[in-house]
């Protein structure tokens, strides 16, 4: 198969098209609109399903092949989707099976919409017979350039409670561990009078008298996991199958804790996602944080952008529009992060549903001279220059460590504290390195880490031993390792490493933990370093320093002087240890000190609300500034290039207003 | 049938009667002191159907033809009730449909009140048997006044989710929409692969993967009033057939979302309602909204208040009571509004279930001299002196708006802004007129406006384009009107007027809206007009003016410089525009110009915390003065009359003191 | 049956022992570090039923057999618990009904703890048979000391809804009443038409169109209180039968609504409780609260503290730990008011399972170094020194009166203040008596009273009139009786006393009340005597004298000069009467009054943060002296004795560092 790059060499510019809600006298004009706002890349029918087989393999396709060749006519190519998101009502109503069963046991009502369940025969049957039909019908269409499969997995239905899955719940912990003494032995069943002796007396770990067990929890959500992605697998093997050279993808979504992505990632050809940062946030760096993170998922590959909104959305409370220029600048902060398309949902605003009111590229008005159009206008005919920059990379240094086993683990119920929130906890250590341009990569802890000169470990609660071994490796040839508390304490299932915490780091961190020792809510203490005193909150805890040496003490607590921060020498490595939440005054200092340490630089001069990331490719380097903040910002250069939306060699100075942005081609 | 002046020419005063809660040695001294506080009129067996019925075709009246027999002889009428709101046990155990089913598709439990399924075939059939029943056994009793059909309809169970009620919904779509195509297009079903092909294939808009269908949603908030208006109009066909002399109504609520009483007002022979304002309140504007809203249900003719609390309710989280003097005033609040009758729930007060702590006309201690009693007696002997208000009307002016459906619309979820309040927009536009004592109706947008000199419409979002045209006919020839936002966007579907916001009234309004830009919560922008900058909030939108002219516009916001507030000159008449929720100080300054503009002065002088309200009738014109306030007020009149309590020739200067209220008889 | 005193004849210390969690090697290491610890009695097997019988009828006892053995080889006695607390998935499965069945009617799932119906007939079975195979293999074994039966009952399941829970509470009604008649009656159906006609018509209370039925509800809360205490008696007769020398206790828990302690007190050998004060609280009062009612249940018997955390738990949100001192402060303060025991959950901390990060006696790094350990093992030695001090007593001349039925009952739906909170009211007035540091007995309103020199009811809202005939006596006879407001209101079936409030102690008190008036939350109004203007809040009401006299009136509220509170001359004896919930400087020097009224002092001298409470037995008088405060207090004695902890005599002067304790044996 071609790259991406190969089969769309240019920067890809559009949205989810659905014709089938639009009489036909529509199509033409949308086709028009379409190109003079520089769209070249359309999904069509993600919800067409209903329209696409009308019975029981009673296929109409007429009505598709006529706009596909349509958008091909004017030049835009298709993502075809295959349609399977929302199976039909009557399937629904034929085959009961279809539809998920939620956590109280209630079958999910027909009339909205992905409602199926992951583990219904009837379901999987239907899909192979649509997806089959699409791949034969369109395998030579020359417009067809990618299959979209399904449509945001799980989104809105990401556990399942049916017959169907609890039998399969079964099988998959009977694959797993092959004895009900190995799944008692994961479970700790010993606890609570909990052993099982059969497979099927195990039940769903949810409506139970009290606290669940947490490895049973774990398996759960690993177990459902696996269940969407069998889906999603079935619908490729048909269309590889079929048609070889067109790349398939999902969509993925922000901070979504069912899947992970991780392993979705190694089954997709290109990492497509969709994002819609909230206006309220102002600067969007924690979707920034998931451009990096979905960059990293394929280890550099370019991803797309596969929805925006052009404005606002409508599932909010309140859904707030973004001001004028906000669209584009955080487009660009995508590209910068290494994005090779931005797509939108949804071409045109629909008119009836549940999504009226979440903008699109042409509004109610349908009015070119609306807001909306003119900026969707712009952007894309802005982004035709940028064709070279199609396939570059980002180069980090640096990576952040995040696991979706260790996500699910860390926030199950029981915990010392149980208001602690991983992703909140990775922000926290991400955003020093936001601020100052850095370039990071978001990887998962089994990656090879050895082209990293500092790795970030915040709160890895549960870890392998193998994993841990790695870490070791690394650090002892010269690499650089940043732990939070409350890293190192389980295994992935959830079982304590017993003997002195955090059981298979505390070498390497050169430390134990005597105690956990958890802050209420607002309650704050100190901790001192050589630089002064600094809040921190949420955690403390009694760490006993075995060969490494305190960076900063706790005090104003009964913990006084106990080391709150520490650093240990490692072999040719260094590692450090921070045993509480703290003050991000002091921590953006300490990531600081940590960059310099390993020699990493931030990209040119930075300032605040001054976005700077690089692409490198085959064409050469090209610098994003993007200017986040109300002020007009100046930037002394030195550097040489050209300023690739003006088309004109750059200055020494440069002046960047506010939400304006400046992509240098480097020379 | 004759008027219901004719009936009850006096002002009705009483309350709910219910003898079976209580030894019948009870009974007499109960109608003493009815008659010793002045009651002529109570409310008959609304909670009786297990005594009325013991077992199936079980009639025992006997006890029932003594209770009357004994009102009677004291002079009490009696609104006969059919019993019909509580299935006793053992008609719910032997036809188990009888029970209504929630959202989670459980039956509720009986042992409670008002759990029928308005789609039950064994209740409707055990309704006729009983009414039929009471209809023929008390025909010609002489006590016997009026009909009070079963009891506030839908207050706990206004939705079911039956398979009776299934089978109802889809049967009522059927007839709604003759064929299933009509009901794709009506619901938008295009969208996210929603298409029906069989009318078995709809199910209940609930418990969905996610967004429900709003054309869905809306259909059911319709066919959920229908089937309990069904259940009304069942019990009215038989009562009508056997006593067409005698008056029916049902007992209306406050704030009642689920029933569209415009649609109920017309098949009832007298708008009667329950009014339960809150004393954290303070002046209870909210009910004299409603008290208002009765009044023009029926076009004028004066309501009845069905029941009120002597002091305090019990359902509340914490139960404040009426201070002394509020139940006389808010009654004469009531009164001045157009009510003809004054009546509580209950008369005694329980010994035992969930109301026991109610207030009622005569409290636990049984003492004539509890302050409840003395308030009550006092109050019943004062109404006498005012038969001859009976029947007479209030005159106004100013219409504002009010409809049930777009209610229903506009509150479904996926709006641009998700926590839009109907009713307290409504409220909004209706305080300021309040507070000048101008008279209020509370009209359907269908209503013919011709007599009105202005009429404003609060978020009018869902109108059909007829209404539209209504509107422009009456602006044409004269009127004015006042819109806020979010007024004319969608039809009664749900679905969106394309092509320009706000598609069916912008040609009235002389405007068009690019876009809606909400603001998050607590977030304010200003307006700024001639006289001034004010604060606004909640919403913004830009506004292109096409013939109207700005009034205000908005600044300290990327919309600066937009319209904010605009008037169109339109035929004869005026249309006024507010694309925001204003200051209430601007709103209120606002108002006051429109009613300037349209001639309407309000009636006589008026001072913060006195309600004003005029009634005229064939017995003259009848003006009340009502002081909310803690202070004693001063009013130079320059009239001439008799104050109707004290009955005595009024002064030049009246003087009412807190929680007074005055009644004169303008001569 | 020998005193427990006998059978135990030292403090005992300890807690729950899970060996079946951990491979056999442990075991060993466990005794001996028990042993070092000071360990002398440990609860096993709480949750073995799965291990103890692996199938139907399929007992493997041997492991327990060799436990056992091993620690009383150690010097270890048990608690043997009967296993019956969790039954294994294989019976769950093979009997479904042995699953209780939530408020949704849905059953629960297995996998969790405690999920069983206490009215399933196939439970009871499996209960009788383990309990009968358990006391037959053990009822000789030396080291069983007493029978732990169950654990924590209703902890997590104390309703059920199951189809043999209904025909149970059928059975129970039945049982309770004789006629359906008599239940119409105690239930008040003659409103909304409740009426029953045959006893299969009953359902449960729950899910209902709106308010249930008081009655009902208060009887279905009996119900399952009487369906629990069964569960415990079916264990009691067997064991008592097989092992007639064993006391048999079960484990109550704290501010546990669900449970009659009162009823089940009366069946256990010993008081024992489970007592997790939140760190957060500071000096844990409300668990003071407790110990003194514990102690109470059985008439001033000592009681045993079965469960406490050596630390934090971990089923709170945030799970603070217990700082350097406070586990041994705190376990003093229970030792003081009188235990006999002091036992944690649990031995080892778990590896694995919901409890994994709940503190134990030996944490997860398995180190005598720990700080845990070390504080367990220096609590465990020091105890020894106390042999002399089991058994003895608590002597209060002060009571307050606290009621299971009553807090059930002053706690439904539908009062005039729906957040009144018993228990806070409760300890409202138990705080100033806590603080002065007198002994107080908290016992049930019908206790022979005679013995006490003052008696407190708050809120008594639900009384029998016997009750109410017996305070007279008590009072008449020289009692001085306190009571707030809303007590006397209803009987015990929760109907009125009509007639005027509070009707059965309207005479005791000498006046009755017109009307309740609540204020809203947050409202506040004064209250007037002679030492000056106080608020208060929540409640007030207007009081009419006639016998007692006012102390305090109500200002700045339109009750004005009404009574606050009352002092009522009756026989001998003194009624006071609180009208309203007062300032808490107020009330504390109210009772202050009171107790100098009735000649009681507090304990030698007090001051803020010193606990200080004595026992007396045969062995002599124990002052105990708890320094709760971060300041030393000093203590001029002027007492002979001898300082326990230290062994020697003590001087005239008392000094207590911070979280110190001192035990005296006066001499």
């Amino acid at each position: 198969m071609k790259s991406i790059q190969e089969i769309l060499p240019n920067m890809s510019f559009g949205g989810d098209y659905n014709p089938e809600q639009w009489d036909e006298s529509v199509w033409k004009r949308d086709a028009e609109l379409m190109k003079k706002a520089g769209v070249n890349l359309v999904s069509v029918g993600i919800f067409s399903w209903s329209v696409l087989e009308t019975q029981e393999d009673q296929f109409e396709f007429e009505w598709l092949d006529r706009v596909l060749d349509l958008l091909y006519e004017h030049g835009i190519y298709a993502c075809l989707a295959t349609a399977t998101a929302s199976p039909p009502a009557w399937l629904t109503k034929k085959y009961p099976d279809v539809t998920a069963v939620n956590e109280q046991g209630q079958p999910y009502h027909f009339g909205s919409r992905q409602h199926y369940s992951p583990n219904s025969p009837s379901y999987k049957r239907a899909v192979e017979k649509l997806v089959s039909a699409l791949a034969e019908r369109y395998k030579d269409h020359p417009g067809v350039k990618m299959w979209h499969i399904n449509n945001e997995y799980g989104c809105h239905v990401s556990e399942c409670y049916s017959t169907y899955s609890l039998y399969a719940f079964r099988d998959w912990l009977k694959k797993r561990y092959g004895t009900i003494e190995e799944l008692n032995q994961a479970w700790g069943t010993s606890f609570w009078s909990q052993r099982y002796t059969e497979w099927s007396e195990i039940d769903f770990p949810v409506r139970q008298a009290t606290f669940y067990n947490p490895g049973q929890k774990l398996d759960y959500k690993r177990f459902m996991n696996d269940s969407l992605f069998e889906l999603y697998m079935i619908e490729k093997r048909i269309l590889r199958d079929v048609t070889p050279t067109i790349p398939v993808f999902t969509n993925f979504m922000y901070q979504f804790k069912p899947l992970d992505y991780h392993e979705w990632a190694k089954e997709t050809d290109v990492v497509t996602w969709d994002t819609y940062p909230d206006p309220r946030e102002g600067v969007p760096y924690r979707h920034a944080f998931h451009h990096d993170l979905m960059r990293s998922l394929r280890h550099g590959q370019p991803f797309f952008i596969m929805e925006q909104a052009s404005g606002h959305v409508n599932w909010r409370d309140i859904n707030l529009t973004k001001e004028p220029g906000e669209m584009r600048l955080w487009s660009y902060s995508a590209v910068a992060r290494g994005a090779d398309a931005i797509m939108y949902f949804q071409w045109r605003q629909g008119k009836a549903g549940a999504e009226k009111f979440h903008s699109a590229m042409i509004p109610h008005s349908d009015s070119e001279e609306s807001r909306t159009y003119r900026e969707v206008q712009a952007l894309g005919n802005e982004l035709k220059k940028l064709g070279e920059l199609t396939g570059s990379k980002v180069e980090a240094k640096v990576a952040i460590l995040f696991d979706w086993e260790n996500w699910w683990a860390v926030e199950l119920e029981g915990k010392p504290h149980n208001k602690l929130d991983y992703m909140e906890t990775v922000m926290a250590y991400y955003k020093p390195l936001y601020d100052v341009n850095v370039a990071i990569d978001i990887v998962h802890p089994d990656t090879d880490l050895s082209g990293y000169e500092l790795v970030i470990a915040p709160m890895l609660y549960a870890m392998k031993e193998s994993t841990a071994t790695s870490f070791e490796t690394y650090v002892r040839k010269g690499g650089k390792m940043v732990f939070s508390y409350f890293s190192g304490i389980a295994d992935l299932h959830d079982r304590i490493y017993v003997g002195g915490y955090p059981g298979p780091i505390r070498k390497l961190l050169g430390l134990s933990i005597d105690e956990f020792v958890p802050l209420a809510e607002g309650e704050q203490v100190k901790l001192r370093d050589k630089s002064g005193v600094y809040a921190c909150q949420t955690w403390t805890e009694s760490i006993q320093l075995e060969n490494a040496e305190a960076l900063a003490a706790f005090t104003d607590t009964w913990l006084n002087e106990y080391p709150a921060v520490t650093h240990n020498r490692y072999g040719d490595g260094d590692v450090f240890y921070i045993g509480t939440s703290p003050d991000p005054e002091w921590l953006s200092e300490f990531i600081l000190s940590r960059l310099k340490d390993a020699g990493i630089a931030s990209p040119k001069a930075h300032q605040e609300g001054l976005e700077i990331q690089e692409r490198t490719g085959e064409n050469g380097r090209f610098l994003f500034l993007l200017n986040h903040s109300k002020e007009t910002k100046t930037v002394k250069t030195g550097w040489k290039g050209v300023a690739l939306l003006k088309d004109e060699p750059i200055d020494d100075t440069l002046t960047i207003e506010s939400r304006e942005v400046v992509i240098i081609k480097m020379s």
